[in-house]
């Protein structure tokens, strides 16, 4: 087979393509990971039965050498004929190893000792070693960004609406703190997934047979890997770590739709404030020569698209019935699905945002397009503080006026006589700002540095 | 690559290995079968402008060639060099033809005409041809079962407790008219998905400077692949098409999932009625040995659960903006995903439900459980029936006596001195269903074996 | 109570306030209605039955009578003591009838088959009788307006960016069609939701026991409501019947979504081609006076994102265990939300597109932003259909040319000598499309006409 | 209006009714608590102000005072008149203060500055005063049922089939630490919400203009209300500090479901192990009086499958463009439906586990079902403790041995001449829960003992 012969794009077009994608991943979210690390979960288990005495170093140490050896083929071709995954990597394993060790692999154990802790470990490091250092590469270019253009006069816009002016820097420290944020959030969910060795029903009813403190004996075994256990368990872990690594996850790539959303938009032909940086050989469109699309902004938003509802598989699969039902086992494979997407878009997005044109001439000329209109807020917030019983209002109707008349909203005020004894009250300064709202950034430039400052600090970048 | 460096266990697990599956769905789901149908569509546009007397019939049996020989390889090689899929197709396409002929490749299509349309091609012969099929036969096989089972009695339940009887077939038969609708659901979706030729924005501005009536030749060239025209289009076909579709889908997929639900609860230890039919070699759990798992049925469950959720996607993606945003482009290039995890759950219920071992004595002892208790209804509609004032509550106090006494509610009543006189207006037929009411099954046989024939006919099998 | 001491913003923002909304939907979403709904339901049903001589017609007018004058008071204060609401309706109802007719009552029903067709009658009159005036009223207005603007020129845009012409009327003509089309969508699966009267299980137990076509009598309580019975049924009606109702809404809030988001982006301030008209009182802002935002294209949005995800709670309760288990009752209580809600945006979408204030001026200078850089396509098709070699690339580098030198596209392709002969050989209208790219709008006009002729037809508005 | 003009089930039937939920959410949820909330962040506003020098303290009294006697009628008369809901409010306000008093109220602020805090300051305390107390409750139940039930014997289910034994109350603790887990998961999330006074844009334009320190303006009026800022903000806080929030109440709905899922099915006819509470009055079925049905645990789930699906809704409203559009303004008015439905749920669950019926002899008949089969883990485990190259397979060839003639596997392996070398080599204790493997529960008993002590530790109980 060829990835042509594949169905999934997250396959064919997205991770096996992507060399730097594999290089951060491939160790956690392929079918050859999967096998690796649940051999290497069964050569912990050994290990640790031979620490307790239950069998010799020897045989331990012919396990562990299985667990490296076994391959996926093999255990591949044994499930065809046992139709029984784990037990499959069982037999595989045994295979490697003398009489003597055959009956201390999975000793003790249940399956889903093995997929749940071996699937934790996979997860934690698929985030710890692939997504986060791809997210702080992100945030580190966000912070760059944010630092440069901390200054940059941007309009700002709510509901699509030029409002107040702030500054493209400013803008984007939004993203630095939110992506800072969430960059915590999925260490924490991260660091806080739980293995389990208790057994079918999680009462350690196999263990305890053979083992004195079986309690002690999965603490043990989930430190050969790095885990620490669920508080309680049934067959699996509580459903709740994952649940909430998950969500780690999603709500951090809701992050990532939201900054690409806005690119996209600023990139629109009226405003044109920034742009993705086109290469030499590129087509924009296979008709249109000329169009310059933001199709990694678009990818990013669309790649959310297919990949935030699968929250809701998650969220399902939180119920399992008694000890468990298996209803979440196939779905629970596609887990790693949502980790290769969001590391795909982070390094998508950080090679886009790393190289992304600004144009500041622009971002001027929008902000004066409303000729002083924005004007509006900072007049009725003095018109106010001067003690005007109804400011809103006034410049309300004064903003209607200079709409039809066509003159900037600060000439209008200052012409006006009905205001004439306000305006005389303003100082310079508020005068200046009401002439020339562009001025009227508040503490823009300042915040931005600041949010650097504190997520630059917090993440240890 | 092999499929064990996937990521998706849709390639790995569920697809790849699945030769039944594949011989279904290769055509129309994979990432070759995707650039086929684009160069086929290709093809198809110059045939037509041939016919229309654009180019020479020579050179449109050149395209229809070079769309033959392309290959996916070639295309992700070009794409690599220059970003952008269509383009990569066509200039693929064009190095197999005289370069008389490579200005008619793509001649004044947009890439969406080809790939909505491809799209529309794949989506409507995965299901015609691969689903559709499969799911006709697990509709026999339900038939089959329904007829075969038709009078074996069993307990009816709601909320899990035990109501009133009904008939396996009955139970079955269900299955068979929900599925049944389904079939019909998605063939009429499939059947009604659409084309497009009309270029960047859907005014046909590019084909109309060139053909006099560019409807025409739209109608055209999507008769050549067997599709219709949007009736309106933007750069893309209507969203409803496909989303009507995948709807479709998804409503279909909850039926097996609920059939799966129904047997996997049927299996369970206490209630026994069904099993899958275990393989000699088979597996049932890693540790304990005596387990016979529900587990094709727990699988159907879970994909359900995977895929069901996608429907967020489809949902999402009907809104674009403008004549077009791209967010929707990397999202959709996953719609082949649940057809194919749909058919292969039809399949695999197809192989269960064919085999399944049903057990006519655990359903009789089972409906014997409460002693009679399932008579309450039969007694208070009876009851009511010979104008008793108050029969629901009279039974219902009459049912807590049986409980205490532990006699039957049947003799219970017979023994009711304040009901004597209704008892004795009774029918002999009526009080044979409240001292046996596992006779009290309606019309249960009757109706499983009408809707079989009726469904048998509706579908043709 | 009164409404602020309501928790859904439903009750106490969209609907109670909103008397044209009411008037629309009174009779069929509100609690009062769904106990009138049940009590038409058992009272058609005691018709039956006196029809078929089980009991007298003065019972089934007492009967009739009581279902009136039963108030949803009552049945809540008999719900609270014997905690079952069908047996409370039922004893509410009896309280207003001879002690003669009360046998005659919910007579071989369950509460489902109550239930379940009195919904469907509520469901399927919404939309009937309130949804889809509704939605027919916007069809009209947003005719109008494709007509009325089918020759104003308008830029097509695709990602954001300026693709190539169009006209206004044209992009509303999208919106009336695929507008049309989910007016059929919902006409047909409103008229197909079904009913039941098949009793607990769904086997007819209980009504053939005293009537000898239970069939028969189910299709004739059914008819006395308009409606048909589900092919088969469990405790329930088959699921998918409303399943494919509620994709019918969500599916149509998706458009009207879509459209309103349109509107919205194309108000931004740098597009200004439309704005939602202002009221003469209105505030835009609270602190920004001169703001005109497009709030009820926000709204309509908003209330999509809200009401759309419900289809996840739709398809897990197409799962229902055996006869049925009852965790989609309460669930169900919810689905007259969505098209409260669905309602809600059409008559707000139709109000605003009534009076949208358009800009063709803006259109005009929007389109011209570019200077002529959207020639570029028809100038691609030309050059190829005089048989250039490479014209897309060869045009891909005219307008890097143009756009380094600040020229119009037209102009500098017109001068290039390197395409000197293609130009010579094109017609004097080919050259007039090059050079004023405004006149390249394909069939634009002539389609928004005919989908407007078309739909207007099929909907026979 | 009364509760039956509603249409919402969430008002007429779960919240308005239902002295309890009230008493407990009343002053957060309802559009009551809204308006109060909204007022009081403009009364802290002003005070802060007043403590600044910008106003008197007179004034501020005034402020507070209005905001106190302010109604939701006043507001809502005066919204329907200019079509803004916080200008409304301050204009109502306006109406019960001095002129003097006038220019200060909302002074330099934007309507989110209020929404968004207000807004956070009810889901805050509609978590720590209404839920959290309530989910405690059931934990404090939940623990007392797990030490009561710790050594109750019960067959463990995998798959819905017996598996090997756990103790009820150890089926019970895995809730107590999920729970747990969930109730530390609200009270974080909960705590972490956050507020802003950062104007229009989230620049601090406004407030600048009048306040030296502008984030120390913010800071002074949050901790008026008990809340700490967004670290940065558009008009909006950052979004993740909600869906963090709504993810906590949504997976502790997922654990509440799943609890009431697991005692629907073990109230299942055939299982009877444990039962939901019945009153006197109360009706299990309209026509089957015999029933008493797990309405309740189905009513929780039910509830999880309608608002589980929300945070589709929540992760949508991640993304804002820009400095924010409002399409996730109607659609945040919904959240509060969230909390409202989770604590129903939490009390219902309360009170039906409080008086939860168990059936200890019936979970020791049903774990005697398989005769012994369950023996099977600890045969193949010691087996292979004592050498046997394949115990798995020797094991899993008993079963059918032992199945085929119907006697107990301890037997079977006993009488087994193959495996007497092996028998001979147990302890006493082994071949005792081989031969009665009831007591083969582990440490079921002392884990839940140890869960329930964990819990009540952690949660300060």
């Amino acid at each position: 087979m060829d990835r042509f012969d594949c169905v999934s794009p997250l396959d064919f077009r997205y991770y096996v393509p992507n060399d730097r994608l594999r290089a951060l991943l491939d160790d956690y979210v392929t079918e050859r990971a999967r096998v690796r690390s649940e051999a290497m979960v069964e050569a912990a288990a050994t290990r640790v039965l031979a620490r307790m005495g239950v069998c010799s170093e020897a045989v331990a140490d012919e396990v562990a050498h299985a667990a490296e050896v076994v391959t996926p083929e093999e255990v591949a071709a044994e499930e065809a004929r046992i139709h029984h995954n784990i037990r499959a990597l069982v037999n595989s394993m045994k295979a490697h190893v003398s009489d003597a060790a055959k009956p201390y692999i999975h000793f003790t154990l249940t399956s889903f000792d093995v997929i749940d802790t071996a699937t934790a470990w996979r997860l934690k490091h698929a985030a710890l070693r692939g997504l986060l250092p791809a997210l702080e590469e992100l945030e580190r270019i966000l912070i760059a960004l944010a630092r440069r253009e901390a200054e940059t006069l941007q309009i700002g816009r709510t509901h699509g609406q030029h409002a107040v002016p702030v500054t493209f820097g400013f803008a984007i420290a939004e993203y630095v703190s939110r992506l800072g944020g969430r960059i915590e959030a999925v260490r924490t969910a991260a660091e806080n997934l739980r293995g389990k060795i208790s057994g079918a029903v999680g009462a350690y009813n196999a263990s305890s047979l053979m083992i004195d403190d079986a309690e002690q004996f999965e603490r043990e075994v989930l430190a050969e890997v790095g885990l620490e256990p669920s508080p309680i368990s049934t067959q699996v872990v509580e459903a709740e770590f994952v649940t909430d690594y998950m969500h780690a996850l999603v709500s951090c790539f809701g992050v990532l739709a939201n900054l690409a959303d806005d690119m996209r938009h600023l990139q629109r032909t009226e405003i044109s404030e920034v742009a993705e940086e086109f290469q030499a050989e590129q087509v924009g469109s296979s008709t249109m020569p000329h169009k310059r699309n933001p199709w990694n902004f678009e990818n990013v938003k669309s790649m959310w698209k297919q990949f935030m509802p699968r929250m809701i598989t998650v969220y399902a699969d939180q119920i399992s019935e008694h000890q468990r039902d298996l209803s979440n086992s196939a779905s629970q494979r596609f887990l790693p699905e949502v980790i290769v997407a969001l590391t795909e878009a982070t390094l998508r997005l950080t090679r886009i945002m790393g190289r992304l044109v600004t144009d500041a001439e622009q971002m001027r000329a929008n902000l004066a397009m409303t000729e002083g209109m924005i004007g509006a807020e900072p007049a009725y917030i003095l018109l106010a503080a001067h003690d005007h019983p109804d400011a809103h209002e006034a410049v309300r109707r004064l903003t209607l006026e200079a709409q039809q008349s066509g003159r900037p909203l600060g000439e209008v005020l200052q012409a006006s006589e009905e205001l004439a004894e306000y305006w005389s009250r303003l100082t310079d300064r508020q005068r200046e700002i009401i002439l020339d709202p562009s001025q009227y950034t508040g503490i823009a430039a300042q915040k931005a540095r600041s949010i650097c400052d504190l997520w630059e600090e917090r993440l240890g970048l």
